[in-house]
C-alpha cells in the first residue's frame, strides 16, 4: 500500500502567476459603485485608499498575472505549502473517502493571509506609500500585514474587531511584536468609530465597522493607504497560489478531487483554493466537480443572504458591490471564527455560487469545534476556528461516503492553525461554548437598509 | 547574487538512523546510580518506569540506531524541517556574518520535542504500555507527548510546572485538546507533590518536582510508564535528526558552519543539533568548530553549576547521574523560558562541555526577548523564549563578525515558535519583564544537598 501522507512540491513549483477568474467567467462581474453617488466607480475614485498598481490589478481581466520577483522570494519562506493525505482522520472516521488537506498554517503568521499581505505590502512600497492601515477580525490578516509591512519597511496600523481584541490577546501580542499599532474597533480615534460608539458604547464590533475606521484613516493621509484582507478581486487573486499548488499536488498523489471544500467569510480562503479548479472547469480542462463554500450558521451570507448591491462597510465609506449580503449594519453574534464574521461576501465568490459553479452550506459553532478537536487528535494540527468549518463539512462528506459505501476524494483547505484560539478550544472542551441561532430579525432589519442603487 | 533563503531536503533525506554520540566519545559516560542505593543502576532497576526497548536504547553504544518505520512515517508530516538563511536579519544587523537557522517550529506541536515524543510513544506502544505520564515545563514537551500518544492510542497524563501552568493557559489548552490530563505541579495527587506542598504551599514548581510526581505515578502502575522529554541519552539520540539534516542542508548551501549555537535546558535541543557535528569532529571527518550551548543567566548549570553526581528530580526518585548541576532542590526564578528551568544538564551534554568539545554561555531574560523581537521583525517567525537564548547568542556572534570585519557562518537552532508565549512578548514590549540575577545563595544551598556517592 502506498501510505504517503505528504505531497511536497519544489520551490520551482511555486506558481509564477496568479490566476484571475474574471478572465474565464461567462458573465462579466457587475460594476462596482461609488458609496456616495451610486455611479460606477472609477480608478480615480479609489486613489485615496489604494495605490494605482493595486487598482489596476483589481479591475484586470488578464487570465494570468505575474507574481513579482520579490513577492515570490518571500513566498519561498513557507511555500509551496504542504498537501497532506489525512490517513489517520480517515481511519478515525472509518470512511472509504480519500481525505486530503492543503495546510496554509505553515506560514510564519499561521494562515493563508500572508499570500496577499506580502503582495499588497510590496505594491504599496513600490508606489511610495509609507503606512498601511487595515482591519482584522480574528487577527490572522492583521498579523500577516504587520509581518509583511516589516519586510518592506512600512508602518502598520490595525483596527481589530473588539470581540476578537478581547477574546484573542495573543493575536494582538503578535501584531505588536511585529511593531504594528493595534486599536480595538469601534474606537474613539475615527469619526466612524465615534458615531458607532455613540449609538452603542458596548459594541462588540464587526469587520464592517473596522473597515470603516481603517478606510477613513487612509483617506485622510496621502502617505497612508488602506489594505483589505479579503473580499476584493485582487485579494482573491493573490490567494490562488493555494489552488494552483493543490492541483499540482493532487497530480503528485495521482488522484483528482471529487469535492473541494473551503470556509468562507469574506471569501479569500475559498476563492484562493476554488478559483483555479473552477477556471479549469470553465475552460473545459477538468470535469465538473463539487466545490463547497462553508460559512457559519450565525453569519450565512451565501446561503441566506440577498444577492444585491450593498455597502462593504458599516459607515458606507467603502465601495458598493453586488454580493450576497446580510446587510451592512448586521453585527454577527460573537462566535469564535472571527474571520467569518462579515456581513457580505466577495463579489466573485457570490457570482460563482449564483452561477452554479459552487455550492454553499453552513456549520454551527459546536459542530465546527467538534470537528476541529477530532482533526487535531488524528492529524496533530490544531486548526483555526475558521478552518474548522471546512473540516466539519469535509467530515460530513466523508461520513456520507461511508454510508453510501463510495470512496470519493475530498480536498479540504485548512486555512490556518488555531494557536491563538486555544481559549475557545478550552471553552469547547469545558462545555462552555454554544451555538448561535440564525439571527433572523437582525438580518431582516439590516437588509432593509440596502442602498437603493436603481438599475445598474 | 545567490539570495536563496530556504534549503529544503526531500522526504528521502530524512535520516534513517539516529546518531549515538556515546559510540564516539573518547571516555565512556559515567555510570548512572540508583537513587536509593547509590550503586550503578541495572536495566531491571529501570523497568518500573521505562519499557525494556527504551532502556536498551539508553545504554546502547551502537553508533547508528535505526529509526523504526512507523516513526519515520510520522516524521514525514513535518520533516525534513527547513534550514533558512536569515538574510533579512543579517541586513538588520548590518553584519558580514552568514546566519543560518534550522527551524523546528514547523512540527504540529511547534517545537523539536515531537522528534522524541513520537519515538517514545512508539516504543511504549510496542512494549504493550497503556498510558504515559510525564512532566512539562513550558509545555512544549507535554503537548508533543500528548499528540504522539494520540497517534498510537495511548492515554497521556502531564504534570505541568505550576508557574508555566499559570503563565501559559494556551499550552494546557492544546494538551487538553489532544485529550491529555494536565495537572499543575506540585500537586496533591502524589506523595512527592504533597510533601512539596507541605513545605511550601505557594511553590511555583520546577521540572525537578514535576519529574518526581510523574515518576511516582508511573512506578505505581504496571500499565503506565514514564516518558522524559530531555536529559537522558535516548532522548538526545532521537533529536539527532536535527543536526543530521542541518549538516546536509549546509552542504546544499555550499557552506560550513564556523559556529553552531543552541539553547540548553535539559539538553535535548542542543544535543540534537550539536552531537552529529561533534561526532564528525571526533571521527576526523570535520574540522573542529565552535559549538555553543546557551543557558539562562538565572539557571546556569553548565556555566556555574558543579560537575558532580546529583539527583535528576527533587524527591530523589529518579536516577543519580553525573552532570552539571545547581542542586536538585534548586527552584529557578519564574522567567519565561520554562523549558530551561532545570537544575541539571544532560550527562552527555555535560561531558562534551567538560571535555572541551563544546562551550557554554548565558543570556539574561531581557537580552533574550530583545533578540526574539528583532528576529521576529526580520524573519517573520516569533520564536519560543527558549529559542531566543540561542538567537541572542547568535546575534552577539554576528555583531562580533561586524566589529572584526570577518564573515563567519553561524548556524542557530531555533527550537520552536512562541505562539503560546505571546503574553511574555506583550510584557516585554510593555517594559514589564525583568532580568533575574544569578541566584547565588539558593544555588549554594542546593549544592550542599548533593548526594554523597563515594568513589564511583
Amino acid at each position: 500500500m502506498n501510505d504517503q501522507i505528504k505531497y511536497l512540491l519544489q520551490e520551482s513549483d511555486i506558481p509564477t502567476t496568479w490566476y484571475n477568474l474574471a478572465a474565464d467567467l461567462r458573465n462579466p462581474p457587475a460594476p462596482v459603485l461609488h458609496p456616495a453617488t451610486h455611479e460606477p466607480i472609477t480608478p480615480a475614485d479609489l486613489l485615496p485608499i489604494f495605490p494605482e498598481n493595486i487598482i489596476a490589478q483589481e479591475v484586470s481581466t488578464e487570465r494570468e498575472i505575474e507574481i513579482p520577483g520579490p513577492v515570490r522570494e518571500i513566498y519561498k519562506q513557507w511555500r509551496p505549502s504542504p498537501l497532506f493525505r489525512a490517513r489517520r482522520l480517515e481511519k478515525a472516521l472509518d470512511t472509504p473517502a480519500r481525505i486530503y488537506y492543503k495546510y496554509e498554517g505553515v506560514s510564519p503568521a499561521g494562515s493563508h493571509k500572508p499570500n496577499s499581505a506580502i503582495a499588497q505590502a510590496y505594491y504599496n512600497k513600490v508606489a511610495g506609500v509609507k503606512r498601511l492601515v487595515t482591519e482584522t477580525g480574528a487577527g490572522q490578516w492583521g498579523s500577516s500585514l504587520a509581518m509583511a509591512c516589516n519586510f518592506f519597511g512600512l508602518a502598520c496600523e490595525v483596527y481589530m474587531v473588539r470581540v476578537s481584541y478581547n477574546q484573542k490577546p495573543y493575536r494582538r501580542a503578535i501584531m505588536e511584536t511585529f511593531g504594528a499599532k493595534v486599536t480595538a474597533s469601534p474606537s474613539p480615534t475615527t469619526e466612524a468609530g465615534r458615531a458607532l460608539l455613540a449609538k452603542n458604547p458596548e459594541s462588540s464590533g464587526s469587520l464592517g465597522m473596522a473597515i470603516s475606521e481603517a478606510v477613513e484613516v487612509a483617506a485622510k493621509d496621502p502617505d497612508t493607504k488602506y489594505a483589505l484582507g479579503s473580499v476584493l478581486n485582487h485579494v482573491l487573486l493573490h490567494q490562488t497560489v493555494i489552488g494552483k499548488e493543490a492541483a499540482l499536488q493532487m497530480k503528485l498523489a495521482e488522484d483528482e478531487p471529487d469535492i473541494v471544500i473551503a470556509c468562507t467569510g469574506g471569501g479569500s480562503n475559498f476563492g484562493g483554493m476554488a478559483f483555479p479548479f473552477i477556471g479549469e472547469v470553465l475552460r473545459g480542462e477538468r470535469q465538473p466537480l463539487r466545490i463547497v463554500a462553508v460559512e457559519p450558521e450565525a453569519c450565512p451570507s451565501l446561503t441566506r443572504g440577498r444577492y444585491a448591491y450593498d455597502y462593504g462597510d458599516t459607515a458606507h465609506l467603502a465601495p458598493i458591490t453586488k454580493m450576497h449580503t446580510l446587510g451592512s449594519t448586521f453585527v454577527p453574534p460573537g462566535f469564535h471564527a472571527g474571520g467569518l464574521r462579515y456581513h457580505g461576501m466577495a463579489p466573485l465568490v457570490s457570482q460563482v455560487v449564483e452561477e452554479g459553479l459552487a455550492e454553499a452550506t453552513t456549520v454551527a459553532q459546536l459542530e465546527s469545534f467538534a470537528a476541529g478537536v477530532q482533526f487535531a487528535r488524528a492529524e496533530g494540527i490544531v486548526p483555526a476556528p475558521e478552518s474548522n468549518h471546512a473540516i466539519a463539512a469535509g467530515i460530513r462528506e466523508a461520513l456520507k461516503c461511508k454510508e453510501e459505501g463510495i470512496s470519493r476524494a475530498i480536498l479540504i483547505n485548512v486555512s490556518g492553525h488555531g494557536h491563538f484560539d486555544m481559549m475557545a478550544y478550552l471553552d469547547f472542551i469545558g462545555g462552555k461554548l454554544q451555538n448561535y441561532a440564525y439571527p433572523e430579525e437582525e438580518i431582516a432589519m439590516a437588509l432593509a437598509g440596502l442602498p437603493n442603487v436603481g438599475d445598474v
